[in-house]
């Protein structure tokens, strides 16, 4: 970031676009106007990824695999919507989703100055903290009794500025189409990050406000033309994580001690979904959701670790860390006040590594790694941050949050138990590993059981996978939770205490260290650089630009485009046999695809990552020409530098969509909306 | 085992077997020339299996699952012996196998005085673990030249006693035939462990001496009558490796250091090798025999941990191990003698966890794991062990190996270099996630590149995946290998110093120090409860004893047999979905099977273990009525203490197997020779 920007760079803020770089490259320079529009149009899907609308009347589009958990909530050994998609071929038929909210971005107030008044009064990081949190929790409480909007404050360039969003939200949210699993995601897991690629992985939902349509004038207009090379376009979206501003000690520890570790956890966890899935079918559509959500991450990982291990990637990166600390330490002002930053971030990597074990195993709860007992926690923490006051609470039990924490805890999304004891049980097992035996809460929750028979006990007297024992306890309070003999209950009160001090001291001596070593860093950036300058990704929304554009791999080039009728090929390829296997419908009418040139899926150099899934990819004009969906392999090494020689963002073109949606799906009412 | 022997327990030495126990429980005693026949009837797979013979010209009969890598070498893109199955309609058509030995055991001798007087000189262990080494050297090479036998001295008993095993050799061996591995292994990985279950896990060879087949008046006879429950049989063959004698201190370091370690790494392979073999379906042929392998161990050792997890369990072997040495502290003799083998072991734990990672990277080369790693560090081993005594070189290396060694490495089974690539950039990545990448060798073996550059150059610079370079190096001697250029080589000269120092650590200040201090645990167990008992499986001929019999799980009772109509309904039942789709052979005969209550698969309380795969399990009469090929889940904790309320050993069925090459495989020829 330092460095001047590389080509295409930049995951915008939305009030803080590059207009002298767009203007420069593109010659083209956004009006506030069309900044807002794009703002209000573009959706945030709180399970986890972006969508937008398209039509006046709330239709929204997003990813098929940022619907598929919904999808997957909906569906029961009767009714498998993952697999089998859906069309609501009227109003009336669109299904409503069981857990979701969604926002969208409606003001930004910068709120910096505000909370550095207050941090600038304590030395000392641990009460520095604890203030900020008050403050931050006050101002995000003024807000929402103000606006009634969700209001959050935002940490940007890893603490150096603040921003309050104020969201609008909606909850009734409802399912209008969605193609089957086997074309949203043709290829599965192995051709997932990688391109070539042939996947329609488009999901249309309508938001409903008062049980009607949402009206509104922010949406896209829906484009039937194809795309060409090097035409600009945006995406704007909410990008989850990214690692730019990262020191090397943080990207050394990443390497050597978080990936590694994260990487045996996630291989773990698929191979024994993979052995749930085998036992039945049921089996298979049950886990289906859980093990592609960890496959993908299994491999973004690994990815973003091999470009890590690669020496050349590490040496650039010491380079570019080395001058600008060097330009620090020419500078008197500078390096007084910016200069001992690094330090103190590999001082908080050392102490991060020394927590680590018991961060994982019991504040992010890999011990009791199951849905049973996110649940149970969340209704022990609820009532006892309850009895505090607002800004004491653990951030996301603050009043600003409360509607949606609520929502998603009575969601009656259904809840395995067989799946749930195989997930919790190798928990159990995993903790026992980690801490061993003789660990005096080991011994309690396993008292000597092994922990197959300790899970199967606990799952089965649960009795938090009814929604109304879990109204019935959070209403009783935190005296009926303390009454309360559901052992799940009873599991999360024990390992609470443990889980805290954790967090405890993750927050002050690392969270909050790093937030503040990391605001000097970008003071000393702003002071070489200026401002024109982005933040790490925050799970809120970004503009990028970029172009369609085709790249070279191991000496071939690869087109920017597929076809539509070049599917039929791909799953020839691999004898059409499983996750190449095309769904019914596409065979069906094989003789009017096989040969259709219309474009299906394409690159381009717009930055993403994971969190801008669905996210709406736009010309000028407003038109949405696709839908982001992926990277190619290159892209993991942009998680922590942006280049664009081969590295490239994957969408599904909404030309090719609309084609399937005429021959394939017939979905009339559907298409008469987008293109009316 | 210092309790009274549980039931069916025991894997009996050939020459020790528990006569009074058989009488006791059977009323039955072996004579000896029934023994002597069974011994010679036995085959050692040297791929790690078990088989035997089953007519007067050297007809082999063993598991498919054992054959597996056999199979695998003889395919190719253009011919599929694995998936495709095989059989040889005259005797001109049976093809050889690429690398393949077997033995037979002809003769075995008590050596244990000659070895122990030799130890007994020396009180440091480092001394005598030498002196012990060159001894066995010097026995087995005396033998080697005066029977040429092939000779190993066995360590039984942990040390407890030393016997001279004189093997038959033989290493034209070749394929007559073998099912679909749809069948071999319906259910796959899924049901691999399980039990009903409908396998087929057969495959026939024929062993050869000049050219022609071997004549041996010692053989099964072929049964095609059902078996009945509790009737008594006989197993005999070659488990692998057991850990009944081992201390509670030697439980708790796999339970807690070495089990979650490889288990880690297996996954990490499985999934790789998924990836790799998702590319294509010739990707998934080259992979499949290893991915089967790794998924197996994943199983197994799954499985094992699990039982150590069970704190029950812990507390059974705690409390018989507290029972055992409560006897030793009573006597004042037993206490001075042996009294301190279990401060001892646990001691040597400690100094295995110290070099835990450094063994496995380097000297079970987790660092380089690649088939082509291995040919190159044969080589440089080979080369430079034969510029040493005999007595002196690494066993392996020993005259009486040399010509197996040889054999094995100049084998010309294909090796697949993409294959290849795969495995070892994981492992160069590997290496460097344990190690960090500021160690020495990593810095000169990744040289400022990426471990995927790094593998990809070795392995396409590298001649040794041909037969002819290998043979060059090793006729060149240790100066021939000193000069070449051959990456691989160069790596394998690289790593093999610190290989070799762990690898003496471990066998001086660990194996040493095992075999003497488990010596003393047999010693106070001879003399508390005499020779009645059995020693750890070692991969060397064993029998056991048992019955077929059901059991009840999770309060279903489980018939002993499955037959081979239900194998439709098994398959029917998974939606013939792989890996429940039986093959074409199958279905196209579905009409003539579908009823047949022919038993196809079936439980027994006979013990056997890894290793043992293939065996035949037999009667009085020495007719053959299975092959042992699995166990179920409960046999898991069997690896540690037997027991068999549910524990069960699963076997696929003389008359089921006969049915079936009648009815679905027509080999008139073979079905002549099996029932002559």
């Amino acid at each position: 970031m330092k460095e001047p920007l590389n080509g295409d760079e930049g995951m915008w803020l939305p009030n803080a676009l590059p207009l002298e770089r767009l203007k420069k490259l593109y010659g083209f320079t956004p009006s506030k106007k069309w900044a807002e529009h794009i703002q209000k149009a573009s959706v945030r899907m709180n399970n986890g990824g972006s969508a937008s609308f398209v039509s006046p009347n709330g239709l929204l589009v997003t990813n098929h695999h940022v619907a598929e958990s919904i999808l997957h909530d909906l569906s029961s050994a009767k009714k498998d919507y993952v697999n089998d998609g859906f069309y609501a071929k009227k109003d009336k038929n669109e299904v409503k989703a069981k857990e979701l909210e969604i926002n969208i971005l409606w003001t930004i107030k910068d709120v910096t100055e505000r909370i550095k008044a207050i941090t600038r009064k304590y030395k000392n990081a641990k009460q520095a903290s604890g203030a900020k949190r008050s403050e931050i929790a006050r101002i995000e409480k003024e807000s929402y009794e103000k606006t009634g909007l969700r209001s959050n404050v935002v940490t940007l360039y890893r603490g150096g500025l603040y921003h309050l969003y104020c969201y609008k939200k909606y909850t009734d949210v409802r399912l209008v189409f969605a193609p089957e699993s086997a074309i949203a995601a043709l290829g599965g897991d192995f051709d997932n990050y990688e391109f070539p690629r042939y996947c329609l992985d488009v999901s249309f939902f309508r938001v409903y406000e008062n049980d009607k349509p949402l009206k509104t004038p922010y949406f896209f207009k829906w484009s039937d033309k194809p795309s060409k090379e090097n035409e600009i376009l945006f995406i704007s979206g909410h990008p989850g994580n990214t690692e730019r501003l990262s020191t090397l000690s943080r990207l050394k520890s990443l390497r050597d001690f978080q990936f590694p570790y994260l990487l045996d956890w996630m291989r773990r966890r698929e191979i024994l979904l993979q052995q749930f899935s085998g036992k039945s079918l049921e089996n298979q559509r049950k886990a289906k959701h859980e093990l592609h959500s960890i496959q993908n991450a299994r491999k973004r990982f690994l990815g973003q670790l091999k470009a890590l291990q690669d020496q050349k990637f590490i040496a650039q990166k010491e380079l570019s860390e080395e001058d600008l600390r060097a330009k620090i330490r020419k500078s008197k002002p500078l390096r007084k006040n910016f200069g001992n930053a690094w330090d103190i971030l590999e001082k908080a990597e050392e102490k991060l590594k020394s927590i680590r074990d018991e961060l994982y195993l019991f504040e992010n709860a890999f011990a009791f790694n199951c849905e049973l007992f996110d649940i149970a926690r969340t209704i022990v923490r609820l009532t006892a941050e309850d009895k505090k006051p607002n800004h004491k609470r653990l951030s996301e039990f603050r009043d600003s949050n409360r509607e949606s924490l609520l929502h998603s805890l009575f969601s009656p999304a259904p809840i395995y138990k067989d799946l749930e004891v195989a997930l919790f049980e190798d928990s159990l097992a995993f903790m026992t590993e980690i801490v061993g035996t003789e660990d005096s809460m080991v011994k309690q929750i396993l008292s000597k059981k092994s922990p197959s028979e300790t899970a199967s006990q606990i799952i089965s007297e649960t009795k938090l996978n009814k929604v109304s024992a879990r109204k019935r306890l959070v209403n009783s309070g935190m005296k009926g939770v303390m009454k309360s003999k559901d052992p799940m209950i009873l599991l999360a009160r024990l390992a609470d205490k443990r889980s805290r001090a954790v967090r405890k001291v993750f927050e002050t001596s690392i969270k909050e260290v790093r937030e503040q070593a990391y605001s000097k860093i970008a003071e000393a950036l702003f002071a070489l650089y200026g401002s024109a300058t982005y933040p790490d990704a925050t799970f809120t929304l970004r503009f990028a630009y970029g172009r369609p554009k085709g790249y070279v791999d191991a000496g071939k080039k690869i087109n920017f485009k597929t076809t539509i009728g070049e599917t039929f090929n791909h799953a020839n390829l691999h004898k059409n046999i499983e996750p190449w296997k095309l769904p019914e419908s596409w065979l069906k009418n094989k003789n009017k695809l096989a040969k259709s040139k219309v474009i299906f899926n394409f690159v381009s150099t717009n930055e993403a990552h994971g969190g801008n899934s669905g996210s709406p990819i736009f010309d000028k004009d407003l038109n949405i020409v696709g839908l982001l969906f992926d990277g190619n392999a290159y892209d993991f090494a942009n998680h922590f530098m942006y280049t664009d020689e081969k590295a490239r963002s994957v969408s599904v073109h909404s030309q090719g969509i609309l084609e399937v949606l005429k021959k394939v799906y017939k979905t009339e009412r559907l298409i008469k909306e987008l293109i009316q």
